[in-house]
């Protein structure tokens, strides 16, 4: 029996399993779910034994813990270290839900449940994949599994019990499933992530707030400063204005372009899944695919000055704030870009005001991963044989923490898929799972692995 | 025995007074200090009777009362409508206080406490004008009284008090002790007040705050449409940009700058008033004096958007809102400066997004009062008279709601002035009143009775 038709056999099971994992409530931010995260974590233990592994472990964090797995019976065929995460977002607005979240339920296509597709579905596929190549005879490369129950609270212990653990995480690289397809019938793998830096800027013209009769006009606002000076940030054609903003930036090749390009997604369809903006508009001579992949961005996150409750009050600002983020593209610096910031407005904030400039911590560099590996090749033809299709290369616009703390930490490259769709609503009302992609998602791992083991 | 004897017999009587009546916490705003506005209502009914009113009144309002008295023998002499106000404005920070704000207390020249400049002295300055005159064999003039208990509150019930009592209320001017004197050593006329209009401008870019990896640098950012759309409002020599802005703001007369180079407050002072702001920096071309009394302006008065709690959060705001009000010079109508903002708006916005303008409810026109009445020369000249110098006519940057009231209802134009200094801290800790600019106030208001019972 091969691993495929194991998985035929097995799929009535697996659904079950499906809608059985769905149901815990493993919201990682709400303490009152604590047990709840914890079952979650308990029946991935039950599930890593019918997957047979050979070593399962769970490590206690100051939180949630970490579910860990291995079945390494090779010692010269590749490592795959799977990483996933089993807790959830909360559900609220509940009332926007069309199902309980937490009562996984069939509406065409879709299975409808909170996490479903972020990333427990995702999680399963590999698992399916694994456990139905154990039940035709033996997965055949080795395989370390890292399932964390804090994800979407930003991972607070995952740096502390990689760098406690390196010799045991030693892999060729990961695997994360996070990341997505564009559409049902075609898959990606992402090979960059935009990184992050953030920052609060703050405009001081007075010592307090003055009355705006007896003072506007001759002592400087500094709510219009600040504006001014956000102002500049862009030029008309939606450039970055920080100067040597664009120096390090990676030029897209025509080929990259022509990839990108191949993203299945139409304008309307970008903005539906945006919920709806009123229109399009970024940076002049790139496609919106590539502008919020490819481009870096300055992003005002956040304003506040002066009196913002209802109705009237002539108040005249002493103080404004702008949290301000920028999202990098490869081989731009973050403690660079943090620098051209301060040049900037060294340049271009009037000598009338004081400006102080807080770096925030958050995000990092871009990270940008290599597309010549074995288990990237091994991926793309096992996506080919199933989807029937070439998958599309891309580059993303959010990041992801774990794959820079893999990088850093363990020097591992990450090998981004998965069988998430762009309208699967991730952190919101009617999270979904569309279940053909996912079947064709638990097929193709399979073929992966088994690519795997002969391409290496 | 001249009225100014009396008035020097009295002087001690009057500084007994004062005392008293600054000790009632007269706050109207607080509902627990009701009884006590009330009461100090009832003082001033006392006080009036010792001034021989020959009718005194009180008018219950919804709130607070109004106290009304009138002495009127001569048909043929000219009436003043007094105005003034026995309500203080709350005394928080309490622990500003150097002494209880209730309990005046002399510390050099000044007399400390609540309302004791603001304007409960200036109310006792023109009743012991009175008072003296009538000890002396007779107020030489008509005199009407109104005060009332909810100026600091916006003055609620006040507009349909005058019109419900317009016949009661026909004077030929109304005197306001409010505007305050430039220094100790020059007393000032106040002939105009800026005006005010008012508005919540919204820019929309999306339905929800969005994820700034996922979608920025391709839907536009709300509260940077929103800086750049303010940014556009002034230009490099800080003027207003709204299209024909200026058209009808009246120039300043060469006679007039000389008259406003007058004021006695240097730049550091008036930094000082205002609490210390790094520095002045206002409208090219035009002194501090003149930018905060004689242009009009456009303020932002608050900024909100996106996230401004502590920390980092990577959303793309769908919305932003400017608070922005104008400051009116006469002749600048405020239905056509919103107008000007509404064409601004449409000439400036890009239409990748949408945006709401709301006119609040707040302010009115500027108002320019006449210089040429009987009543500013005889005031002119007792000024002269006592302080020794001629009185500045200024123009104010903010306004006095009463005094558009009385003009709009009755057609009665203001004569505004007042011994408060512009050091009194109004509104905030440790009021005072100057002393010895009270006496002068007293008796300059004795020689204006004189001055305009033989020159009318």
């Amino acid at each position: 029996m091969t691993a495929l038709t194991q998985f035929a056999a097995l799929r009535e099971t697996f659904y079950q399993e499906l809608l059985e994992f769905s149901q815990i409530p493993s919201i990682s931010t709400l303490p009152e779910h604590a047990a709840d995260v914890r079952a979650a974590a308990d029946w991935l233990v039950q599930k890593l034994g019918r997957c047979q592994f050979t070593r399962i472990q769970i490590f206690e964090t100051p939180r949630h813990p970490i579910v860990y797995a291995e079945y390494c019976p090779y010692p010269d065929r590749p490592t795959a270290l799977v990483y996933g995460h089993y807790d959830v977002q909360p559900v609220d607005p509940l009332d926007e839900w069309q199902s309980d979240p937490f009562t996984p339920t069939v509406r065409g296509e879709n299975l409808y449940a909170r996490g479903v597709s972020d990333m427990k579905g995702q999680v399963l596929a590999t698992l399916n994949a694994i456990q139905a190549w154990q039940l035709a005879g033996g997965l055949p490369v080795n395989v370390k599994v890292v399932l964390e129950g804090e994800e979407e609270i930003g991972s607070p212990n995952l740096p502390a019990f990689i760098a406690q653990n390196r010799a045991l995480l030693a892999a060729d690289f990961s695997f994360n499933a996070d990341a997505g397809a564009l559409a049902a019938n075609l898959p990606a793998i992402t090979y960059g992530l935009r990184g992050l830096v953030y920052f609060e800027l703050w405009i001081h013209s007075a010592q307090s707030d003055l009355h705006s009769g007896l003072y506007g006009g001759a002592v400087p606002n500094a709510a219009q400063v600040l504006s001014d000076v956000l102002a500049k940030m862009h030029d008309q054609n939606n450039r970055v204005t920080l100067p040597n903003f664009y120096d390090s930036v990676r030029p897209l090749s025509p080929a990259e372009r022509a990839e990108l390009a191949r993203f299945p997604i139409s304008a309307a369809q970008f903005q539906a899944n945006a919920n709806h903006p009123l229109a399009l508009h970024g940076e002049t001579g790139y496609t919106f695919v590539e502008q919020v992949g490819a481009r870096p961005t300055l992003e005002i996150n956040g304003l506040n000055s002066g009196y913002t409750a209802v109705g009237a009050k002539t108040v005249l600002p002493a103080k404004a704030m702008a949290k301000i983020s920028c999202r990098l593209v490869p081989y731009q610096d973050p403690d660079q870009v943090a620098l051209q910031l301060q040049h900037f407005l060294q340049a271009q904030v009037p000598d009338y005001v004081r400006w102080d400039l807080h770096r925030l911590e958050a995000g990092g560099p871009a990270v940008l991963l290599p597309t010549d590996l074995p288990a990237v090749h091994a991926l793309q033809q096992a996506l080919l044989q199933t989807f029937g299709v070439q998958p599309v290369f891309r580059l993303e616009g959010g990041s992801i923490p774990v794959v820079s703390l893999l990088q850093t930490e363990l020097g591992m490259p990450s090998v981004l898929s998965g069988f998430s769709l762009p309208d699967d609503a991730f952190h919101a009302p009617n999270e979904k799972l569309h279940l053909p992609t996912f079947w064709r998602g638990n097929e193709a791992l399979i073929t992966f692995f088994e690519l795997l083991a002969t391409q290496a």
